[in-house]
């Protein structure tokens, strides 16, 4: 421990010596690859700019909503039609509450990274914090591009419905001017949901793109298949699924499993209610569809276990989705998607496959349940090994935090091989969230670091170096197949 | 961290300078406001004395009795007929085996606040405390009232079954000599465990409270609405239920479960076996029913989730309740509890709201669970913003340690906003628990204090020495509109 | 904290001052009980020997498997038939990435403790290591019974199935040159899991042992019965169940439950396909049957709960169960669990029975549940009281490592009486893993040290000391009642 820190400093959340050697000099120089983000394409595309801190900050950032609204901060000034001024005033105001919460230090990296402003936030240093941030935004490089290529980032990906028809993609593609490799990925969750609302006409939107009216499961899949096609063309290799609540019956084949998806599709198209049972057969019948294309690429399937999205009616209807009103489930999914997994692995289809849970406590499960599905057909020649086929996500959402993202490491190690890991992702809406590398990064080289210095692994630097290397890019380009340097 | 740690000395739980300073200087000055416990009003109205320390300690402390049983103790010794000195005598030969549990360092805080005694509690110095507790308590300030005084309270509010007279309550009013306030809080689970051994017999008590029959649900809920009228008058502000299991069904409107819960009370009143799926609806709708009735009075209410109370029907039987032989369920009720509370927010009568769960699993569900449902209705002119609508509750019951607290608190400020939290209750049967909040407060301290020491939060004395006076007493008396000073 | 810790030094583990002492000059002395291994009775009868580290590290143990399938090693090098020393090399290769986890502190105690290697094995050192352990293993003393012998145990129960002859367990009985105890366990899991495939043929195996045709429940009973004798006879002081999926039903009495599981046994025997009601109506039946029979003969019953066995259809299919294909469930059977040992406390018959969940996230539910049935018959004369009924097992399987130690020995202390605790065991196939006691007793030394370190116990060196060996050793001769000194 060092005698003296100051309030996030360079050596931010580096807690031995050995942490600090393997970030400053390892770590902390290797680019970015931003696999799973939810930022707009059509902003990149556009190469957007902002006038003020509130329009990146606030207009659509439900962590901090959450937060405003944790500390009795009213919803005129939150989602309403308070002055982008206000609103920042009341996110200054409250910001000294969230001792020891991630916006507190998301914020503080952010006004470093990107503003070079080293002090605090609060209702004090508001109005200066507004001006420099406003002038600031003013100048050439805080476009969304400049903002991405001064963050070292080689490639992202966006996350893009099968309906969408990617023409950012195909507009940044054919601009060719921007030095970051923007990639789509295949998020078919609206196709997935039969019980949701907006389902039918979700699917008449699906079936336009295609050109043909989608009446019966297989013309569904038909046209999903074709939608991979198209995606994969613009480069993409990840699809990304959310399972919010899952039940599989292990007694279906596949054939019979698509056979009721069927009935159930049609039932659904004409507007009949969906019984649970009869969702769940029709998810699993068309997961399992996904699954054997997905392989077919070679692409990477994401799994985001166990969210209960809009949890309070009154506010989901009011504003709508990813507004804030989202919560953890306590049950598990765990076991259902055991059962999903391992029908397709019967099936022979099973793609590479990253599963998060937004619930910390399954991280044990997704642990052991990763090592259940593990196998190459590669073999080595020499010492190298192939990447695994399966991983546990970092710590995500509500679990993007240092103690969530230290019991993910800490999990992941005893029950699988840290040195394979495919590193952190923004999961984010706004682009100055690459900092939150800056906050991943350190807690891995202070994890590792950590275990030398309590003598549970050599001090060889070669392999500590090339492990947090490895960690944090060369395993996550690996592992989905990127085509950077 | 400092060189020389003595057992529990006066930096007791404080790992850091900064931690020090925050306690001693700040958080340990704060009165006490103990908003939930167990405490007997008719003890406080008759100020009860106390023959030796067995009294205090061993005759109704259940949490002590576990951990007897734990270390093999006879039940003779624990709630049999053997002398007060033997039972002391074995609490205190058993006592060195409760290495790292909370008990161990209650019952030297204990003795060293309100009996002087700085030395070791085991066999070779048992009989020594024995005679030293014995004269202590004799002296005049050791009865409850006294040691109340002592603790630095200014309020607690008892817990208080609406069949309850409140008799002493009204004497302690009318008395008017005891400085400390004394409010009852109601707790209606009587009422609402429809399912439950003597429910009928229960139901004909309150009734004869109201001095009317009652036949059916809304009679029911009249009896429990003029219940809350009396509590009320008597300063009551909050409310408490345990939710033990529970399924919600959110296809049901408030009129249509109030039309089943009817069907459903009425049966059960002639004695039907209610199964558990209407057991639940019932549940639900009465609960429906008394949000309504804490919104229009500002109550807070208090939801205590997951406990399996009783889980040795034998001993339960020979003991009856609250004598140790309750657990935690493996099964989490944070959904069902998710589905009331939208349900009671779309009714737009959602209290201000605790929760706890009894199983630290549920810490992150909870955390986000609350975030969904805040909102306030106030603006504030500067910078000072409303308490929030919810609340994680403190660490509880088998989590009332330093383990649990450190859990609960880092999940709080990772996922809500520490600065407004509402600290802990004693939840104790005893007064000598006052001593609690010196264990509380400093792990408090520890973890904020840690977080400027490692740089992720500025060390900004006036902020954190507000933000410790504001989670030790001023936030509780906010969030509750308590009249205290 | 020391100044300089080397890579797994002789104070590994050891993070105080207070640590140190208590591990090298009390716990580290103390002999071994391992009540529950997988240790082969045959290879000791025979006193088997090894060619190469291979056989002895990779011919048996899914451990290593499942994490060389997570660093993408080929099958064929792993179950398949590449050379023994290729699939050494392969495990060398990987080891590297398994920073952080137990295999890698475990292979390090073993090339230290038994092979006298003090280097760092990896693709660099594989042929050394190679070497060195092969001609090692050509020594004397490196057979089964030296190997046993060299790690100070005093006593192993193996793990065996009701309808074993025990033929190996008699031969060294007859033997008799062995110095240690080695018992047998009684495991009747195939007896259990009437919907397991094999069940018919394994209940007819299991009558031939007493010469009967099993066709109805009594039957059965009354086999295993006998069997239990025998194995009783021959020292058996244990039974082990695994616990997998479970639901009670509290409504049945033992004789209800007998007459259905006596329908459901009979349907079973002629193939009929027995739904999971049923199933666990016989499973729950026939435990309390055991139940009874175990608390005849003092015994202690070892409960293993939620582990997924099989996760991989496909694999387990090819290379059969115990084959790194297991995983954690999500969901947990603790609530059923307790219906079961409540049932069986009502019916006057609960064992002294030890608890382990293979999710962390029970721990808390775990140490709750022992609890509620803690009790004795006898009473203490002096300061010493009895072993207490129920003990939560050691951190298990998949959180046999530091982070689950360290877990449960604070769940444990917080919750129930840690001085009375019963040690870990080492659950292993291999005769080298005594060394999981050097990994698990400095883990212990640190927890109470740390403790006493931070001020919350006194630093009572006898008691302490004394504590420690308890834990280490004469706890489990007590708990068991074991004839050893």
């Amino acid at each position: 421990m060092r005698r003296q820190i100051s309030f996030m400093d360079e050596d931010f959340l580096l807690d031995s010596e050995m942490a600090r050697v393997l970030y400053h000099n390892y770590a902390e120089q290797m680019p970015i690859i931003d696999y799973h983000c939810h930022v707009s394409p059509r902003e990149i595309a556009e190469d957007k700019r902002y006038e003020n801190i509130t329009q990146v900050w606030l207009y659509g950032d439900h962590y901090k909503w959450r937060a405003m609204r944790s500390c009795g901060v009213a919803e005129r000034l939150i989602t309403g039609d308070a002055s982008d001024y206000d609103k920042f005033r009341a996110y200054a105001c409250i910001l000294p509450n969230l001792i020891g919460n991630p916006l507190y230090h998301w914020t503080h990296l952010e006004l470093k990274r990107y503003f070079g402003y080293d002090g605090v936030l609060g209702p004090d240093t508001c109005d200066e914090v507004w001006k420099l941030t406003c002038d600031k935004l003013a100048e050439e490089n805080m476009s969304v591009r400049g903002i991405i290529r001064q963050s070292n980032v080689k490639l992202l990906c966006t996350t893009d419905d099968p309906a969408d028809s990617l023409e950012y993609h195909v507009a940044l593609r054919e601009d060719g001017t921007f030095p970051v490799k923007v990639l789509p990925a295949f998020r078919p969750d609206k196709s997935v949901n039969i019980a949701a609302p907006g389902f039918v006409e979700y699917i008449g939107k699906l079936g336009k793109t295609a050109g043909v009216e989608i009446k019966d499961f297989a013309t569904l899949c038909d046209v999903l298949q074709k939608r991979i096609v198209f995606f994969n063309a613009l480069g993409c290799r990840t699809s990304d699924h959310a399972i919010d609540t899952f039940a599989f019956d292990r007694k279906l084949s596949f054939g019979q499993a698509v056979s009721i998806a069927d009935v159930v599709f049609k039932r659904a198209l004409v507007g009949d209610k969906i019984d649970p049972e009869m969702e769940n057969i029709y998810k699993a019948a068309l997961l399992r569809f996904l699954c054997r294309e997905y392989t077919k690429y070679g692409w990477v399937m994401q799994i985001h276990m166990g969210v209960y999205r809009g949890a309070n009616s009154v506010m989901q209807e009011k504003l709508g989705p990813d507004t804030g009103y989202d919560m953890i489930r306590g049950e598990s999914v765990v076991t259902a998607v055991q059962g999903l997994l391992d029908a397709v692995n019967s099936d022979g289809a099973l793609p590479k496959t990253i599963l998060y849970s937004i619930n910390p406590s399954d991280n044990a499960a997704i642990g052991t349940m990763i090592g259940c599905f593990q196998y190459t057909t590669e073999e080595s020649e020499g010492f190298d090994w192939a990447m695994p086929h399966m991983q546990q996500g970092s710590a995500w959402w509500f679990n993007d935090n240092l103690a969530g993202m230290k019991a993910q490491l800490e999990s992941l190690a005893n029950l699988s091989a840290l040195g394979k890991f495919v590193v952190m992702l923004t999961d984010s809406r706004s682009v100055l969230s690459y900092t939150r590398h800056e906050y991943f990064r350190p807690i891995l080289c202070s994890f590792i670091g950590g275990l030398v210095e309590q003598g549970q692994y050599p001090a060889d630097m070669e392999t500590l170096a090339q492990m947090v290397c490895d960690i944090s890019f060369n395993n996550t380009k690996d592992f989905f197949d990127f085509n950077v340097q």
